[in-house]
């Protein structure tokens, strides 16, 4: 599978409560599309921006989780090379 | 220590030992700035984007260690909140 970077924008205020729920809504939702998992989120509440990582068989599967969830991303990589 | 996400564009057909060097010259530089951190990068060659995720005291700090190394990021933000 491979791995998707996605941004959200828009999102200011977010609040912890929401962005677990948000959160919790991709793993009920990712269970339609083979092989999507939603790994890890990281938000920004002041610039209203959210970064998501997950893994996939392709961005269009990815994004279809997020619109099942009603928060479409608005920009979707695909992240091939990772370092730590 | 907050932790931040920072993208830099026009890294285009950017190849995993080039990520590697970039990484490994934030990881010496760091030490130049008080609790700064780079945790794992994420890149996207056909796009050019690159995703790192940090810890440290401020935007500022991580940057100056971002510019020292030769490639200032285009956006940082600061993200408080995570969910897995």
């Amino acid at each position: 599978m491979a791995q998707f970077m996605d941004v959200h924008t828009g999102m200011k205020d977010l609040t912890r409560e929401q962005l677990r729920e948000a959160h919790q809504k991709d793993l009920e939702n990712e269970r339609k599309e083979k092989g999507v998992h939603f790994i890890k989120a990281w938000a920004d509440p002041r610039s209203g921006k959210v970064f998501c990582l997950s893994e996939g068989p392709s961005k269009d599967a990815v994004q279809r989780v997020h619109q099942a969830s009603g928060h479409a991303a608005d920009e979707i990589y695909e992240v091939p090379l990772t370092v730590e």
